[in-house]
């Protein structure tokens, strides 16, 4: 099988690393705008041929895996769309999904069924292809979200190609995955990213960073994570994400108040109610 | 050496410990409110003796370290004062220095230069005694906050037992301690407390505790903590968290409508000094 990389960093590297090791594929063209990037992969041996472009790329392939940032998704739909072979299956890596179904359902028109929306729960805070593995993926957790128009044979090829490389499978509608990750990462992260920029503005900084470990290292090391990426996965999942943090900031003004009126009540319960939520569900985490 | 531990949990628990394996201490009395806790500590020998009350284990020790939450350490402070020996030092291990030092002036009176506040940077996630370890604290750091009227062979002693159980020390004035704290550690667990707290209300609760991989996981472990511990705390620090949570709610403003107007670049301008801290500092955390 032939596979076009559109994106060569840490996911797309890492999933084309995996497949290579799993026998998958015999030959990646892999296209990037960064020539860093493209360097880097080809001496890694992670693709074989430095494409011109993404259709340059996608021409021949009979898998096309799209890892850019998701806010350069669309041109890449647009880019590959006229230069598909009529047998190729396109996916992507993205961290939303409503979006990138949008953007790929404009751009492929009549070949839209032949995309797989997928979105692997891997990697994090060392973004680029220098820091790719072909294991990265063993054991975590993918989620496809095929639409009714889907062909169920591309999904069920890029569901198989994620198994071969050691991941767990699951299935979402691309609304509820998007709630739920704008919950549980888009949130988490927008928030890690304040506290360590406010921090680090402020005029204690460099003593602050000096006693990080309790508590504020975990924000640190999540607010390390590509601000490319995570810019565009705010915008590209806006909604559910204005959404969390509008009701997120209401909290806050709740515990501002307790704080400032010495409420240990009010403090307690919530704190409580967390610590709980977390010990009644620690088998599932 | 006789010690006396008021308050047995998870960080008085190991420093008894860790002070029994260093050779520190001969004989350890023990006085917690919670029955349980103090069983645990016997049938784990981290204490001799169960005392009857914070005044009969401090009646004949030379160490006191009081561990309790710091909103009960005034009402401790209290009731040992009357029955400490002339040559008695009294610590503590609480995670707010300037509340701690005001209720061992007000208990301590003339005895006051001999008590020595200290925070040792460890434990966390997993309170209480059958947690308790004696190498907690190795290549931990203790923070102490001796003031102008403190016994300088009080605080040496104090400083040598925590290097004896393998810290490292570093002096801080109570202001300087409970303004960083406010800004590293009680706002990051706030943060935690709140967003784990949300989610478990939420409709969509058991798909997000069962996605949080992404971000969110970090978040439900520092959220784990002691609600007790946590809102005495933010009670006996609220002047310096109040300030740091009322200036991270206004950066949450600003990011609530980059995200509703879709401006990337503020976003962008945000992620990007995150990042930039977090690397330029990777050393040093």
């Amino acid at each position: 099988m032939r596979l076009a990389l559109i994106g060569v960093g840490l996911i797309g590297g890492s999933f084309a690393a995996a497949l290579r090791a799993a026998g998958a594929v015999s030959q990646v063209a892999g296209f990037d705008a960064d020539a860093h990037a493209i360097r880097a992969a080809l001496s890694r041996g992670i693709i074989d041929r430095a494409a011109t472009s993404a259709a340059d790329a996608a021409g021949d392939a009979d898998l096309v895996v799209v890892a850019t940032p998701v806010g350069a998704m669309r041109a890449a739909f647009s880019e590959i769309a006229g230069a598909l072979i009529t047998s190729a299956v396109v996916t992507d890596v993205g961290s939303t999904k409503c979006s990138v179904i949008d953007d790929a359902r404009a751009a492929f028109g009549a070949a839209f069924p032949r995309f797989v929306p997928a979105h692997p729960i891997a990697g994090g805070e060392r973004p680029g292809v220098e820091h790719a593995a072909a294991n990265l993926f063993r054991k975590r957790l993918v989620i496809t979200t095929p639409l009714p128009a889907t062909d169920p044979s591309a999904a069920a090829l890029v569901e198989e190609l994620w198994r071969n490389v050691g991941a767990r499978l699951e299935r979402l509608s691309p609304e509820q995955h998007d709630k739920v990750f704008a919950a549980v990462s888009h949130l988490p992260h927008l928030l890690a990213f304040a506290l360590v920029e406010m921090i680090a503005r402020s005029p204690d900084a460099e003593t602050c960073f000096s006693h990080a470990g309790a508590g504020f290292r975990d924000f640190t090391r999540i607010a390390a994570s590509s601000p490319d990426m995570w810019r565009d996965v705010c915008l590209a999942n806006r909604g559910p994400l204005s959404e969390e943090l509008r009701a997120y900031r209401a909290r806050l003004d709740i515990l501002q108040s307790a704080i400032d009126a010495g409420n240990g009540e009010t403090l307690h319960a919530v704190f409580a109610a967390a610590a709980a939520a977390k010990r009644g569900r620690s088998s599932a985490a």
